[in-house]
C-alpha cells in the first residue's frame, strides 16, 4: 500500500507547527507506518518504525480485537487487558443475585477459577493484510446495470473470503478509501475466552455516566481475560479441558506510565469515522439524523427507567441497554454541539466548496471528477425521500428482541437451502454459531415487560409516518391509518401487543434455537405472532435491500472517484477512514485548552479520587482503595507514585487520533511497552469523527501505574502482576 | 491601631512560601496598611503605602460606598462605576413596560438625560475612622448584669453616634475583633445619586445564574452612577437644581487592565466574615442553619416559579428576590461544600483543640482564658433551644412584606415618644427617612399574590414547630395546632389568609406612609388586620429581643476575651472579620486549580463571549458586540487588545480575599490606577468566609480593557471615557 502522493506537501507543514499543540490525524494501517518513521523519531519513539508493518512480529502481534473492544496480550500464559466496560456482557453473564460481579468486581486467585466469558465472547488477532482492490473491482464491465455491479462485487468479496478462510483463520474482505481499496484481513479466532479479573464497579466504572466523556477524569478502566486453547492449540469453543494459549507476543506492562509530553502510541480497532463523508451528508446528520437519535435516546431512556422503576431483577436486564443509550446519547449531542457549534459542518461546506473550485479549474480534473460530487448529492436527496419509514422498521427489529429474532430465524430458513455463496453474507454457515450465539446472549437482556415497552415505542412511531412513508404491514396488523390521534394509536397498539406477545414463544429460549435448523414452512407452520410479523414485513425488507443494493452498486462507481480527487486536492499520506480494522495512531501526552479561561491538566491523581468520592452511586470508591489511599498519605512506599505530582497517578490524556472501538486499547511508551489504555474521548471533541480538530481533539487513557497500584494495595492481584513480570 | 504583636512570625513565613502561589488572608484595616509596606514591595506595589492610610487623600478619598455595594469615583465630575448587579434598583426603578432598562441597559448622552437611581440610595464616603474602645468598654462596672452591660454599652455607642453626626456627616461606632476594639467611622452621606451607564444584560449579567461564582466568566458587570449636591455643596435628596458633587479624589482607570502576576489592590466595603467563630458555631452552621437555608431557598424559588408563571409584571416584581435567592443557594451550598467535604470545618476543629492545649498548657492562660470557650459553648446549647421558633418567626417579617411594614410602623409608634437617646437604635431620629424609603421602595416588587404566597410558606413552617416552640399568637388567629396534619394545616392557613388580606390596606403606599408619623393608638385604630398581626407578635418579639440583648451583654464579656486568646496564640498583624467597613486586600493575579486534573487560567477573552453566546436567555450576547468581535477579528484596531493573548481580555482571577459587599469594589494596579472591578467569588473558596484557604481562594473580577473596548466598540459611551480622562 503506497499512498504516499506527496508525502512532504501536508505531514511536512504537520511537523513544523505540531510539536507543542497540534494533533496529528490518522488512524493508520499498520503497513502505512514505516514512511511515518519521520514523525515517529521527532515525536520520540525509540524503536524501528518498520516493526509495526509486521503484524506477526512484536508488538503487533500482541494486539487483538474482542470485536467491538480492542485489547492485548501482556503475558506468554495468554493473559489479556482490555477495558472494563469492555467485559461488563462477561461480568453480566456470571452474576446472580448473591454475587453480583458487575458492582462488586472478580479476581480469580488461581487458573481454576477463571470463570468463561460466556457464549460469543471471542479473541481475534490480525495475522495478515493484504490488498485485494484488483480481485474485488478489477475488470469490471462497465455496462453492468448498478445492481449487477453491487452483486458481482459481493460475490468476489464471498469468494475471497471463502478461499482466505480455509485455512482455518476467520477472514474479511473489507473496503478503505471509500472503496477505492479493497484489504483481505486474515484472523486468528480464539473462542474459549476467560473472566480473570475486574476490579469493582467503584473503580472500573468509577464516575459512571456523569464522568462518561468527561475530563478530569478517575476511572480505572482495566480488567483481564485469558484465551484458552484446545491441548493441540487449536481454537475451540469453551471447554474444561482447554489450556491457556500461549501467544508468539505480549507486551511488556511499564511500571512508569506516562508523562506530559511523552510519545504514545496506540494501537487497535476503531471502529468507525466518516471524514470522507460528503458536506450534504454531514448536513443530514445535522438537520435530521443526530437530534433524531438525541430525542429517541432520551425518550427511551425515560421508558425503559419508567419501565424498570422498583425493580431489581428488571434493571440488571436492562443496564447494558441504557448504558448504550447514555453513551450514546452524551456521545451524539457532543457530536451535533461540535458539528454545529465548534463550526466542523462550516468547515466541511467550505472545504467541498475548495474543492469543487479545485476540480472546475482544471478541464482534466472537470472531465474527470466533474459529475461526482452532483450525483452523489442526487442520490442522496434519493435516499431521504423514505428516511423515516425506514429508520423507524430498523429500529423494531432493535427495539423488540422478539422480532429480531423472528426475522433472523425465517430468514435463515429461507437462505439455508441455497448454495451457500449464493446466500446472502450474514447467513452464510459461517455465521451460523453467531447467529445462534446471539439468540443465546438473547436470555441475558430479554424480559418480556422490556421487549413490549420498547416494541411499543417503535409502533407508536410506525403510526406517527406521513402518509407514503407506511408500513402497510403494521398499519393492516394494528389498525393504524394516516392521521390517527396519539391517544388512538396508541389504544390500537396497546390491543394489538396484547395478542402479539400472547401468541409467542419467542421468548423461550430453547423453541427459540430450535427454530435455527428448520425449514421455512416448519418456521411458518409455528404460526407464533411474532414469526407471523417477520414474514409481514418481509417483502417491505426486501425492497428496501434491493434498493440499497442498487445504490451501493452506483456508489461504488462514484465515491472511489471522489476519494481519488480529494486524495490528489489533499496530496500527502493519508489514512482511510476507520472500518473496525487493526489501527495506529500515535501523539503525545498533553492538556488542552477546552474552552476559554478554562485548561484540562493532561494528568489526574488519587488525589482527585479523594474529592469525588461520595461513597454511594456513580462514585463509590471503594473503602479498601480510600485506606490505601489514606495509608499512601501516611506515608507508605510505592514504586507508582510520580515524584512530580507526589502522587500517584490515575488517567492521562494524549492527541492521539481514536474512536468507538479504540476501547481497551494498548498505549505503548517510545519503547513500546505498555503504559497505559485507551478508553475515552473527550464530549469536546467527538465531532473530530467527521472532520479532525487538530488543536482541541483529547483521548482519555489509564495510566499503568494505577492500574498497577490498584492490582498490588487494593485488590491483591500480585499473583497477575507477577505474570506480567514485574517485581 | 497597633496589632503587630509578633509581625515575623505568621507573615514573615507566608512571605517565603507565598510568591507563587498562596493567597495572603486578610481583609485588612486601612490605618493596617503600612505595617504591611514590605508585602506590598514584594508583591510588586510601586507606591507609597502609607498613603492608604489617609481617607481623605489619594487613592482612599475615591473609594466609596453605596450600601451592600462598593464603588469609586472615577472622573472630577463625580462619575462612579460599580457593578452592573449594584445597580438593579435603579434600573428597576427607572423600567416601564415599554422601556426595560434590565434588559436593555441605559446610556445617558448627556447630563440632562442621567436618571435618579430611586429612593434610598446612597454614595457613602468614609472621611474618618477613629478607634473609640475605652468610650465604649471602658471602665464598666464589673458587677453589672448582662443585660446592664448591653445597655451601657449600647447608650455609649449612640453618645457617640449623636455627638459624631453634629458635623452633619453619618457616623457609626462599629465593634471589631468580637468587641476587642471599638472605632467610630464617619462618612459624607450623598443622597441624589443619578443612574449614568449601565451596558445590556446580555454583557452586564451574561451568564445569569448558571455562571454566577463560577469561573471561566465573561461577565461585563460594570455600571456608573453621578453623585449630585446642592449648588452650595450640601448633600440633600434628590433636586432638579442639583449639581454633579466635585470629589477631592477619584481613580485614573488605566487602558491596561491586569496581567497574569501583576500586584492587584482592591479597596472596598466587605459585609461579613465568620473567621473568629467557635467550632461549635461553625457546626450548629453545617448541622442546621446551611441546610435549613438550602432547603427553604429551594422551596422558595419554586413558590415564586409558581406563582409568577406566565405572568411578566410579576415576574419583574419577584425577579430581585429571585435573583437573592439564587445567589444565596449557589453561595450557601457552596459554604456547606467547603465546610464539610473541602475540610474546612474538620481544620476549624483542630484549630480549636490546639487553642484549648495550647491554653491549658499555661496556668496564667489557663486562668485568663480558660473558661471561655467552655462558657461560649453553653451559651450556643442556650441559642439552638428555640432556634426553629426563632427563624420562623423572624422569617415572617421577611415573607410577608406586609407584617414587615406593619411591624416597622407600631414599633415606630412606641418609639417616637421617648427621647431620642433612649429609643432602639434602628428607630431613632437619623434612621427615620431609611425607615420612610424602605415603606416607598417596597412598590417595586410588592404583589399580594406573591406577598401571600411566600407568607403562606412561613405559616405553613410555623404549624410545623415542634411543641414547646410554638408561636401562639399564630397559632390562636390560624387556628393551628401542633401535631396538626399538613393538610388540615394548610386549609387553615388559607382561611386564615383571606381573612388576613381582605383587612388590610398596607399594600397602598399612601396608606402605609400615611402612618409613619402617627401615635400607637391610631395606628392599633385603623383596626388593619396586619397591625392587629403586629400587636400579637410583639410580645414574643420583645421577649427574644431581650434574651438576645442579655446573650450579647454575657459575649461582650466573653468573646473579646476569646478574641484576645487567639491573638496571642497565632501572633502576627491579624485583619478583623469583615464587617461592612472599609477594607483593603492585596495580591496577584492568577489561576488556580480548583480541583484535579483542571486549570482556571487566570484570564477570559471575547472569543469565551463567542463561544458562550446563544442568542437567548442567559447568553444572550448584544448583536453589536458580536459584530464588533467579528470586526476585531476581521482586523480593526483596538488599544484595549492583549499582544499576548491576541484578544480583548475579559474577566481576570487574583488572589485578593473579598467577599459579599466587596461587588463594585476598585481593583488598583501597581500604580494604583484602576485596572479593574471585582464582582465575585468563585465557588470553590466561598467558605473561607469561615477559615481562609490559602490555595484555592480566587475572586473574580472585571478587566478594565473589557469595560472601555465596550464602551467604545459597542455601547457608545466614548463621552465617558473621554470624562475619565482617556483619549
Amino acid at each position: 500500500m503506497k499512498l504516499r502522493l506527496r508525502f512532504p506537501l501536508l505531514a511536512a507543514c504537520a511537523l513544523a507547527a505540531a510539536l507543542p499543540l497540534v494533533a496529528d490525524e490518522g488512524m493508520w494501517m499498520p503497513q502505512q507506518i514505516p514512511d511515518l518513521a519521520p514523525r515517529l523519531k521527532e515525536l520520540g519513539f525509540a524503536g524501528d518504525p518498520k516493526s509495526f508493518a509486521d503484524l506477526t512480529g512484536q508488538p503487533m502481534g500482541a494486539i487483538v480485537s474482542l470485536g467491538g473492544c480492542s485489547a492485548s496480550f501482556v503475558s506468554p500464559e495468554g493473559l489479556i487487558v482490555t477495558n472494563h466496560h469492555c467485559v461488563q456482557g462477561a461480568l453480566q453473564f456470571n452474576s446472580t443475585p448473591e454475587r453480583n460481579l458487575i458492582v462488586d468486581g472478580f479476581l480469580a486467585k488461581t487458573r481454576d477459577e477463571e470463570l468463561s466469558a460466556g457464549p460469543g465472547s471471542r479473541v481475534l488477532v490480525t495475522v495478515s493484510v493484504r490488498e485485494v482492490t484488483p480481485e474485488i473491482t478489477g475488470k469490471l464491465d462497465p455496462k453492468l446495470t448498478d445492481r449487477q455491479r453491487f452483486d458481482t462485487i459481493e460475490r468476489r468479496v464471498k469468494e475471497r473470503t471463502a478461499a482466505c478462510e480455509k485455512g482455518g483463520l476467520r477472514c474479511r474482505v473489507a473496503s478503505f478509501f471509500e472503496g477505492l481499496k479493497y484489504f483481505e484481513i486474515a484472523q486468528l479466532e480464539i473462542q474459549d475466552v476467560r473472566l480473570v479479573y475486574a476490579p469493582a464497579q467503584g473503580i472500573g466504572n468509577f464516575g459512571g455516566e456523569t464522568d462518561n466523556w468527561q475530563w478530569p477524569r478517575h476511572t480505572g478502566d482495566w480488567s483481564f481475560y485469558r484465551a484458552y486453547v484446545a491441548k493441540d492449540g487449536k481454537a475451540v469453543p469453551y471447554s474444561k479441558e482447554n489450556v491457556p494459549y500461549k501467544p508468539a507476543h505480549w507486551l511488556p506492562v511499564s511500571p512508569k506510565g506516562a508523562s506530559p509530553g511523552d510519545f504514545v502510541l496506540v494501537a487497535g480497532y476503531p471502529g468507525r469515522t466518516e471524514r470522507h463523508e460528503t458536506y450534504a451528508q454531514v448536513k443530514e446528520r445535522t438537520d435530521w439524523a443526530l437530534p433524531r437519535y438525541v430525542r429517541r435516546s432520551k425518550e427511551m431512556l425515560a421508558i425503559l427507567e419508567e419501565t424498570t422503576k422498583g425493580n431489581k431483577e428488571l434493571q440488571i436486564k436492562a443496564e447494558t441497554r441504557k448504558r448504550g443509550l447514555n453513551n450514546g446519547l452524551t456521545k451524539n449531542e457532543g457530536v451535533l454541539e461540535g458539528l454545529l457549534k465548534g463550526g466542523i459542518l462550516a468547515k466541511k461546506e467550505a472545504q467541498e466548496k475548495e474543492l469543487t473550485a479545485w476540480i472546475a479549474a482544471d478541464p482534466a480534473r472537470q472531465k474527470e471528477y466533474g459529475n461526482v460530487l452532483p450525483a452523489l448529492n442526487a442520490l442522496q436527496v434519493e435516499n431521504e425521500k423514505t428516511r423515516e419509514r425506514d429508520a423507524v422498521l430498523g429500529g423494531m427489529s432493535f427495539n423488540s428482541a422478539l422480532l429480531g429474532a423472528a426475522q433472523g430465524i425465517y430468514r435463515l430458513s429461507l437462505e439455508r437451502p441455497r448454495k451457500d455463496i449464493d446466500r446472502d453474507p450474514a447467513y452464510q454457515e459461517r455465521n451460523w454459531s453467531r447467529l445462534r450465539e446471539r439468540l443465546e446472549r438473547m436470555q441475558r437482556t430479554y424480559d418480556v415487560r422490556l421487549d413490549r415497552a420498547t416494541f411499543r415505542y417503535s409502533l407508536l412511531e410506525a403510526a406517527a409516518l406521513p402518509a407514503g412513508q407506511r408500513i402497510e404491514a403494521i398499519d393492516a396488523a394494528a389498525g393504524f391509518a394516516p392521521g390517527m390521534s396519539k391517544e388512538e394509536a396508541a389504544k390500537k397498539a396497546d390491543a394489538w401487543l396484547d395478542s402479539l406477545y400472547a401468541g409467542t414463544k419467542l421468548g423461550e429460549q430453547a423453541f427459540r434455537l430450535g427454530l435455527l435448523d428448520k425449514s421455512t414452512a416448519e418456521v411458518v407452520g409455528t404460526k407464533d405472532s411474532f414469526i407471523r410479523l417477520a414474514v409481514a414485513l418481509y417483502p417491505l425488507n426486501q425492497a428496501i435491500e434491493n434498493r440499497e443494493k442498487e445504490v451501493e452498486g452506483k456508489e461504488s462507481r462514484l465515491r472511489p472517484a471522489y476519494m481519488r480527487a480529494l486524495l490528489a486536492w489533499k496530496g500527502g499520506l493519508v489514512a482511510p477512514d476507520a472500518n473496525s480494522t487493526l489501527r495506529i495512531t500515535f501523539g503525545k501526552v498533553q492538556g488542552v485548552s477546552p474552552r476559554d479561561g478554562l485548561l484540562y491538566l493532561p494528568q489526574t491523581t488519587l488525589q482527585g479520587i479523594v474529592e469525588k468520592a461520595t461513597g454511594t452511586g456513580e462514585f463509590n470508591a471503594p473503602a479498601r482503595e480510600l485506606e490505601a489511599i489514606q495509608a499512601l498519605r501516611a506515608g507508605k512506599k510505592t514504586p507508582y507514585l510520580d515524584p512530580k505530582l507526589n502522587d500517584v497517578p490515575v488517567d492521562f490524556l494524549s492527541d492521539v487520533d481514536t474512536t468507538g472501538g479504540n476501547s481497551g486499547s494498548a498505549v505503548l511508551d517510545a519503547q513500546g511497552h505498555l503504559c497505559g489504555l485507551l478508553f475515552d474521548g473527550t464530549y469536546d471533541t467527538v465531532a473530530s469523527d467527521f472532520l479532525f480538530d487538530t488543536v482541541k481533539t483529547r483521548s482519555i487513557q489509564v495510566d499503568s501505574r494505577y492500574m498497577l497500584w490498584v492490582m498490588t494495595q487494593v485488590d491483591g492481584a500480585q499473583h497477575l502482576v507477577k505474570e506480567m513480570g514485574i517485581e
